[in-house]
């Protein structure tokens, strides 16, 4: 029975995405244009991005930091790229109180001048470096068009900013963290992402370089993902950053940033999930299991909580549903709020000593004895889902990845079914404009460790320099 | 040796607290006027306490929640209280990219107006009810003077917002909040405070009633530490939040609000701490031990690193310092730090089986032979001087609590020792007011629970109404 909530996916996939996003209730549209409600389903998820990312960053040696929420003008003016590129949508504080402010101030789009200014005030010495820090917060880009968890004027993020002594160090940090990321990717998210360089049209406003993790939604439609940059010295050269190196000498620092957002959230839904709603991986659900009694009998609920104990006994994340809405419904609200596992107890099976376990991945009903060791079983059952989800991503991944040797190549996949492009590029700008034509493609990233195809760029037919992956994105 | 870097607490309280943060490095000054740069250790206090208390809202029923930082002016006037409340000091944004708004939008300074405009779209039957959700976020006020953890433009805090079927339902739960916030200021943070209602003076911008956590400051000014409010239907009537009730008919929701912000943390500094540093209750501190080997020996460092496992296994948080500065700063820094307990191993103490143990609290300090149960040993001990540190700011509190009868009573207590000051009220503002006129000095809060002291209003002479506490802010 599919969820009538829900405009099928291959009907219409962005009417879908935002049916699922309202079905589950993972965000509202506010009265704040452009801004949403992460509603306590959706913020959920988040927290549990949350939990493991912030363990990962700790483990790695970085501390969480509070920077202010507002960027005077002229800080955000030393670092002439930065303001280039986000001062066309930044939000302006103009009064406070009462009173016109004599400089005016925009809310952060990121921190990169924040911290640049404070890292100038505390760093004296190579013995105070490096300095790793973090913060989760909020910023702001007044973008025109949204969409929920994709695109959004404020959206919810980590940035990551650190200084080092060494050129060396600080881009070793960068791919670092670029791995910390892609590793969540395919072990937490279950999303093969790939990562590579970011051609030089397509690299943060201000970095020398960029990394980035991209992900391919289950429509061939590509999301940049989480991105990891190396800015060298020019923040710390702009903004004075400088400490006693070993030899005695003032020297700047070298830099760092990396950031991963919300839009997890999006490419969580745009990779797994289905016509009956969300499809969370286990690892990542905020709750793993539901068990719904089917009718009141005392031994019916004595069973669904001594099963609930167990498995939150053993860390595994459950609840029983005991509200008054009958059992279909019930049944429909946990597939579509993507609850892993859900146990179904009803008096005729108990009799004949079966309950019923169904994975809301493949919908799948398994029966089985009611005296099983509930924790082994549902252990296994959850890695068995988050494994299977894996596969069926890569799969779909490989499905929709392509080569290309020439133009018409290109435009014929992009005009049948869009997905990861490989083609060869002479490093040229030109040719990248002239590939965004089609459908507005864009250079995904730099493959650096595969070979080239057949040496020719994909768009002029010139000598080719580097492997590149393009595609169509959100 | 008492700390260069930090005056005496007896000479200038006021520059004593603001050296303590810097000192420890809790906080900085940023370029962004009026604001804080949250440090690496102040901000790991700030985790601290959001995990204990983020853990009570959810024991308690209450999910988590995101909702936009910016308010439209005319969300804002729809509740004319709280514009009137807040308006003076909110800053607002007026650009968005390059274009002037047609609506200015202020920064949000608290959330009522935007959980109201959710609420009122989300609830449609008694079923739907309670909503119990909370955010963690930073908010912002125009102030003038500005203070670190005390008073800052942006703050860092926790606002839960809750609407529920019936009156009794509502006020209980304001109740019920106050006291996992006293109980947290009790049992974590070791500070006395003390509960009751405010005067319609001195309630929330329109609340029906507010209640207060206070605390008393080692110099015997009082900081307002907590609050939680009952609005009854004033923001669902403003803002239309309807409910289908049980009996079939559209009534309005009661509704609650009820928050605590990183001025806690002020208060932790003003509260302990001493003229060597900051002074953590070990229950709130991040680092709860540290050990100093002094010397290289191979013996000591396994020693050392021996019992930094033994301790993390046993969730006591523990880190061996093994940078290169000299053991006479590793304490010092220790100490100004608030590291609980630091244990000494050295070369010639342990040849004769010998280590030692320093509290510091009372900077007290322990031989003890090597051979201990380490964890027991420290466990206790940090039991230990949790208790003590609450039982001295008991003390100190009781001792700067007075009873006034008249004005000349308060007149002298203010003048002589600030502190808080029971005294019988009237009820009547003009009262308050007079009072407020000898140092500033404010209702603090109405003690519903206690029995008038003599029946004469502390001011006026007149009947009293009330038993009120009395005191100097910040």
């Amino acid at each position: 029975m599919k969820n009538n909530a829900i405009t099928a996916r291959e009907v219409d996939f962005a009417k879908w995405y935002t049916d699922v996003v309202m079905a589950a209730r993972l965000a509202d549209y506010s009265s704040v244009k452009g801004c949403l409600v992460i509603e306590p389903n959706g913020y959920a998820i988040w927290e549990k991005i949350q939990n493991v990312l912030d363990n990962k960053f700790k483990e790695t040696g970085h501390r969480n930091i509070c920077m202010p929420l507002l960027i005077p003008e002229n800080l955000m003016k030393k670092e002439s790229e930065l303001i280039n590129g986000f001062s066309p949508e930044a939000a302006w504080v103009t009064m406070g109180g009462q009173k016109v402010l004599e400089e005016r101030m925009c809310i952060r789009p990121t921190s990169e001048t924040l911290f640049s200014d404070y890292y100038s005030k505390v760093v004296k010495s190579h013995r105070d470096l490096p300095m790793k820090y973090n913060q989760w917060c909020s910023v702001m880009r007044w973008e025109k068009e949204t969409r929920p968890f994709l695109r959004s004027r404020e959206f919810l993020w980590q940035e990551g900013h650190t200084i080092h002594e060494t050129q060396a160090e600080a881009e070793q940090e960068t791919l670092d963290m670029l791995h910390v990321y892609n590793d969540f990717f395919h072990n937490y998210l279950a999303i093969p992402s790939i990562i590579g360089k970011k051609t030089d049209k397509e690299k943060f406003a201000g970095a020398d370089y960029t990394y980035t993790v991209e992900a391919l939604m289950y429509n061939g439609i590509c999301l940049q993902s989480g991105t990891s940059h190396y800015f060298g010295q020019r923040f710390s050269k702009a903004y004075g950053i400088k400490f006693l190196n070993r030899e005695n000498n003032l020297e700047c620092v070298y830099q760092t940033s990396w950031g991963v957002s919300t839009r997890m959230i999006g490419a969580l839904i745009m990779v797994h999930s289905d016509d009956y709603g969300l499809v969370l991986p286990p690892k990542i659900a905020p709750k793993q299991v539901t068990i719904i009694p089917i009718g009141k009998d005392e031994e019916i609920i004595n069973l669904a909580e001594d099963y609930a104990k167990q498995l939150n006994d053993n860390n595994i994340s459950c609840y029983v549903d005991l509200t008054d809405k009958s059992p279909g419904f019930k049944f429909a609200e946990s597939e579509v709020n993507g609850i892993p596992v859900r146990i179904e107890i009803g008096k005729r099976d108990l009799e004949n000593n079966k309950i019923t376990f169904a994975r809301r991945d493949t919908r799948e009903k398994m029966d089985k004895s009611k005296d099983i060791d509930v924790v082994a079983y549902v252990r296994t059952l959850l890695d068995t889902i988050q494994n299977d989800m894996y596969k069926r991503a890569v799969e779909r991944r490989d499905a929709l990845t392509f080569t290309a040797h020439n133009l018409e190549d290109m435009e014929k996949i992009l005009n049948t079914q869009p997905g990861f492009i490989h083609g060869d590029w002479c490093g040229d700008e030109a040719c990248e404009l002239k590939i965004k034509e089609i459908r507005g493609c864009k250079s995904r990233c730099i493959m650096e460790d595969e070979t080239l195809i057949d040496g020719k760029c994909v768009c002029c037919g010139k000598e080719a320099k580097k492997h590149v992956i393009w595609g169509i994105q959100y």
